[in-house]
């Protein structure tokens, strides 16, 4: 420990090392550089332009500030643990480059609006990240949908044959879950992109700044209308969280029905070599491992969002250093979101192939018409409930008999009820029970159509 | 278990006692009764209006669906065990009143969007009361901050006394988390309020139903773009939770520092009769239960996140039965967040007193003037780090002589900075400091007044 | 409010009606009234024997709270919303019955401890019958186990076809699974009873009571030695919702299976008509609800275990209101947990059939063999790698030829290697794939054999 | 991705990029190395053993895992993002190094058991660190207590004073906490330490190893019963975490009372400088960081282990990729609860000091003594509830007239009941009334030096 620490004037002795260890978030915050950076470079300008230093002063921090910047992206500036943090590491070099100018860059100013400052620049880059990728995510949904609308496959309930649906339909729901992703992210943006800079600790500051003006310079949308709130809201980084939970909840749906259709029981798809990889031992197996790791890196967003909350839970205001602790589940979080995502878009653009050939069987030989039959009767006067007990019968006997519905006779039909006309048949092939839910959001061939087409007006949306 | 099963027809035998037991969701799904009717209600008429039942089906399904909820409020109907769930419970009755039409209101419906359509209903109107409850307590936080604008209170970081604050500025941080609040349940509302019904049982239906007509009798915004997405999504749910769980955190740190104030240290609150409590065997005690159970509860909420997460994750499309446990998390949440919102808010408004001379008498007795001196000296030229490092000298040099800044005379200022002229003595007196810190959204007098009329702004807005 | 609160001396005015209805723990901790009697006995007993009341009071208490117990078991006492909670419910019935004497049943006792008393003689309780329960479902599969040593299932990772495996042999791997949790609720009982009676408020008491004679009376195994800790030590809680939540990861993980196993894509079991249900509107559908509800059920433990962990976070000593949340997760949790193993009891052992053709069938025809091919060369000295290495390119032409291993002919076969003979058909035909593994542990059917005996032991272990 | 995969003969085209750098587990896993490379010579030495491998290609083996070992000592074993695992990365350098043997090494094994392997050897290790750590920070809280038995601090419910209690008493309490943290570990320990290894890819091996032999080799206390739960098997871990949890309950605890204690309206200890730290810019604050931190990252455990139960949910027999994820949340949390029982260890150790003479001052001022004038009239005959009620009225009155209970005169406390005599002053002076508090557990004096002894027993216990 043979730095002084910035704060230490009050102190008579140093911090025990492992305190100062413990303590230090210089492991982590590095990642928030260029954005402190930039925060400082805003607040350095308005300083000047406030008259609370001079022009002078302030062309030379924005100088040396850009210095370390490059001499960060050069690997020439690598902060230690002596550093104690991010925003000391970089104001002590300042003050190394520019001498005393640099002493007073923290005028108006406390690491806690700082790093409130800092964590927003970076999540709301994140953000636009994001959605830019489930935009991307979307278009392969899109494209393969576009590809597969008379591609029928097994819909199921509760994993159960219940009605075959086009393929495009099923994608098509995932693309309806990825779009409230993008929207919901498109939301918090709005309440992340708010400057707190200029909270100071927790009260304001006496000095004349001009808040609106550093918000202006770094793009933000607006300020904090309370300093002591401007210090101590996390709000927006559990949101965040949350919604990278739900991204994940979605991603794991796909990702298991992944797993199962690419099982031999299922066998609806083929992993590609490029997307799959093989066992230690066993030659012959080739496993889904994308769609596994997202699926088990979900408990890992969910974890970070529980953290969070759990942080925040009974912090009197304004800032305690329990918040510090902010910032690697957001920097994981991200890190996972973006993985998976990245990898999903991967895996279903170029890593795996539906089976058409077999999904088509597959819709062929199920009792998946069951409900066709019913509303057949019902369309022509049985009440439902007593048309769907009516189905239930011959599905019973069928099934023992070791048929398919499609195998019974008419008279077989009729005997079961008398307004069965040979116009059964074609009402009970899967392409015909595929086109007949026509309703709006249904399978229906059109409907999917139509959906389509919608989907690309909210794919070029914003 | 007399009752035969509405969907028993394919089955041979009952299902075992104890799994129908298991199974059922009567419990407590009966909190959905009313909801269950009007939705009903809507799809009856829908039906009749396409022409899928006749007019007078569609009639007679009204009326019975009415009488039932008439039944049900004279407490006439209490559907036992054997009805499995609210939505066999109903129709079952229904078909006792009207008959064979009670045996087509299911035409063209599934559970899987109907049960989808009731969890909806009720929670926009759960959204919709607990807006209204927090417009509520900002109202009340409004008022005491507009009392109290000149009221000081020690403002902390790290539980350490920081700078002085008025009370208002205080209260007006809690004000913007509760407006946050508001704002994030508006926009959940959005994504809450869109109509399942139609969806079936995943694909969509072969009658030609008109779901805008349904999700327009329901007062929908809108209707599910995709059938499969609209019976197994539960964003909704988990975004709610979300926001849920964000309040909680809100409150809880409102909690956490009245169970401060009010305890003998800080003695910053009275506590009146009508809202603390006594020990059992301790008869001094007046203890704040209400903000500890707030304070405890928060988990309660939080838990039912996680758990609402875990549920989803992973599961394949469409619906599943896992989708039945959303509804206990969903209401108790309801009822937690709405039981601690009315007694924290009963808890500010008439349960509380602020406790005025010990709240100034703490803010003259304290260092929290040391930033002042500070600034003070970085006003006048000096670099704010030299500045901050002298004053740090002077706390330590004051604490060992069991003096105050404002002990000191005017020679020992002077000996410590040239700069310093008899005005340093106004400029830390603590009205003076914290009107002195005037940025914008700082806690100066004139700020906190603007913010005030910003806050009734916000009040009435929408 | 018509009842006087018991604390409320020191009070002036009445509780607003909605604290006290917030407040109040009576609409859930009436599940504890036994408990508290039987803890109140033990208590007056002492109190009687330790002369700080006389004998007889000692009767009258004993003989009022028995009184108390009787009306509850009849339906005869139904404290309300007034009584504030079961402990407060009962002492004031108590000095209806004994007159003084009831007033004196509080000497030396705090709330504090009395509720921590209750809780821990309900929760050994559920311990003593949720171990009972995992015994009977152990028993369950065990009997499974037993019944199908040599029926084969394809054993699988990363849900692809690996090797095959015996039944038996998957199904004891559940039951070790069960085991732990067994033992590992016999540890935690260890720690759930331990008396904290006697602890008082927080500091014991300046009577002198003999709490090892309660703890005696109440059958615990020990007494908290430190009173501040017994008041509000709720370490036992969490680790009973840890080992539930552990539990349902296991029942999820064997629902997951069982709901794969009886889609129409596996096969691999049929659900009996008593543990099934159907749909609403597919006649043909036929659901494994119990697993999914099992499944479902498991985010609801592990909620609350979050939930209850969030409660204590960061609680100063002793006790504080917030610990009055714990119950609801806990009672919930037991009741989950209870219902859940009982639910898949009696699906496995009355509800489903495996469909042992078909699994035999599915075992012929993979290449879940080619591990063992590997094997062969690699016990004949080709060192593992390589012989994996050839396997591999084997798999792959054989795939593309439309051929399992088991149609190669020897020519083939030598020409991939030529240590092969014609005995490599007998090392990869199923039953003896599986007998081959007869490393300890192993899924051979000596191993499985030897495994039974070794698990019947467990059975009949304490 | 120039090395070639070694599971990749099946395969025809190489991995993706980006989805090789996804599945990697090399930039994590590379902390399990030594474990790895430990167990790989166990392994190698039973096929020696056993004849599987001869004896000179088991030598081989041995020196060249040992060599690799002194490798990554030395620094110049650096696997990267090729290598895929640790296991990949040992294996291939150990064939550069021995040739063919190094083939052999993964016969009769998978990575399955080999990674289930590493992963006990790594948790059992840490968890004997942790307990060694537990054991010296019990050995603090004792020596703190040892010295402070006389030191009287006010004992709080709901954040009221209560009681006052003996320092050492509130110190012991934590003792407690810790001495079933350090219970707790040891028995999950046992679960810990039992080996997988030979569990195969899920089923055991065709190899005739000798599982009990390696597991001796690697001292572990059992081998796993079955080999599909050897390998699925992640109990261990979750147990872990669970009490990991329980450790960071604690110790948030602590450090809320710590946070509380050092502020300066309670003022009980003071922060001494070498575990303290300042502010940016208000140059008297001297923060409680340690605490602060320790508070924050319990969250963050408490996130890890729900990640890992989330992880576990419904996951199929055997080994499913997403068990990779499990390892970070295991290594951060281990980093975690050690960190942070390092950070509570030195502050309590060396980084604060009571303000003994504050305390006594405080116990001296408030009506924490009320119960003990309880306790006087209710020894002397009166009912318990009566007294307590009298006493509610003279607290009440006592209030108001600005007066603590020592300061009522004899009369005033005849008024109040003809049993008091002179003797009450005694009875309610703070000494006294810690003294008085002798029951078992109590604060009494005579109990703590009891208690304190019943400690040194534990500390030195295992």
């Amino acid at each position: 420990m043979t730095q002084q620490k910035t704060w230490s004037q009050r102190f008579e002795s140093a911090l025990h090392p492992a305190i100062a260890r413990f303590n230090a978030s210089i492991g982590f915050d590095i990642e928030l550089i260029e954005y402190d950076i930039t925060g400082s470079i805003a607040h350095a300008k308005m300083l000047a332009k406030t008259g609370i230093i001079s022009k002078q002063e302030g062309e030379q921090l924005v100088a040396g500030l850009e210095q370390i910047r490059q001499e960060y992206r050069l690997g020439e500036f690598n902060p230690g643990i002596d550093a104690e943090d991010i925003h000391f590491a970089v104001e002590h070099r300042l003050t190394q480059l520019v001498g005393d100018a640099g002493k007073k860059l923290h005028t108006a100013r406390s690491r806690n609006d700082q790093v409130g400052t800092d964590t927003r620049l970076y999540l709301r880059d994140q953000i636009t990240q994001i959605r830019s990728q489930l935009r991307e995510f979307q278009g392969v949904l899109f494209n393969l949908a576009a590809d597969n609308v008379e591609t029928l496959i097994p819909g199921y309930t509760h994993l159960q044959r219940a009605q075959p649906v086009s393929l495009a339909h099923h994608l098509l729901a995932y693309f309806q879950m990825v779009q409230r992703d993008w929207e919901r992210l498109g939301e918090i943006y709005k309440r992340v992109n708010i400057s707190p800079l200029g909270s100071g600790a927790l009260a304001g500051t006496t000095f004349p700044i001009d808040r609106h003006y550093t918000a202006e310079l770094l793009n933000f949308d607006g300020v904090y209308a309370n300093s002591m709130d401007g210090v101590s809201d996390r709000d927006f980084a559990i949101e965040f969280l949350s919604a990278s939970s739900i991204i994940m909840v979605h991603l794991s749906r796909l990702a298991e029905e992944i797993i199962l259709w690419s099982s031999q029981e299922f066998g609806f798809v083929t992993l590609l070599d490029t997307c799959a990889t093989g066992s230690s031992i066993m030659p012959q197996k080739k496993n889904p491992d994308v769609p596994e790791l997202v699926r088990g890196k979900t408990g890992r967003v969910f974890g970070h969002l529980q953290g969070m909350l759990v942080l925040m839970k009974g912090l009197p205001l304004a800032y305690n250093k329990d918040l510090q602790d902010d910032k690697e589940a957001l920097f994981d979080s991200v890190k996972t979101v973006k993985g998976c995502l990245e990898a999903m878009t991967i895996l279903l653009s170029e890593g795996l192939e539906f089976r058409t050939s077999r999904l088509a069987q597959a819709v062929a030989e199920d009792f998946s018409n069951a409900t066709d039959v019913a509303d057949y009767l019902a369309a022509r006067g049985v009440p439902f409930r007593e048309a769907y007990n009516l189905v239930g019968k011959v599905v019973k006997t069928s099934l023992a008999a070791g048929k398919l519905l499609k195998d019974l006779s008419l008279e077989e039909w009729k005997e079961l009820h008398p307004a069965f006309e040979s116009d059964i048949y074609d009402a009970i092939a899967p392409s015909q029970v595929v086109a007949a839910r026509n309703s709006y959001g249904g399978t229906g061939f059109d409907q999917v159509r139509q959906a389509l087409q919608a989907a690309q007006s909210q794919l070029s949306g914003d």
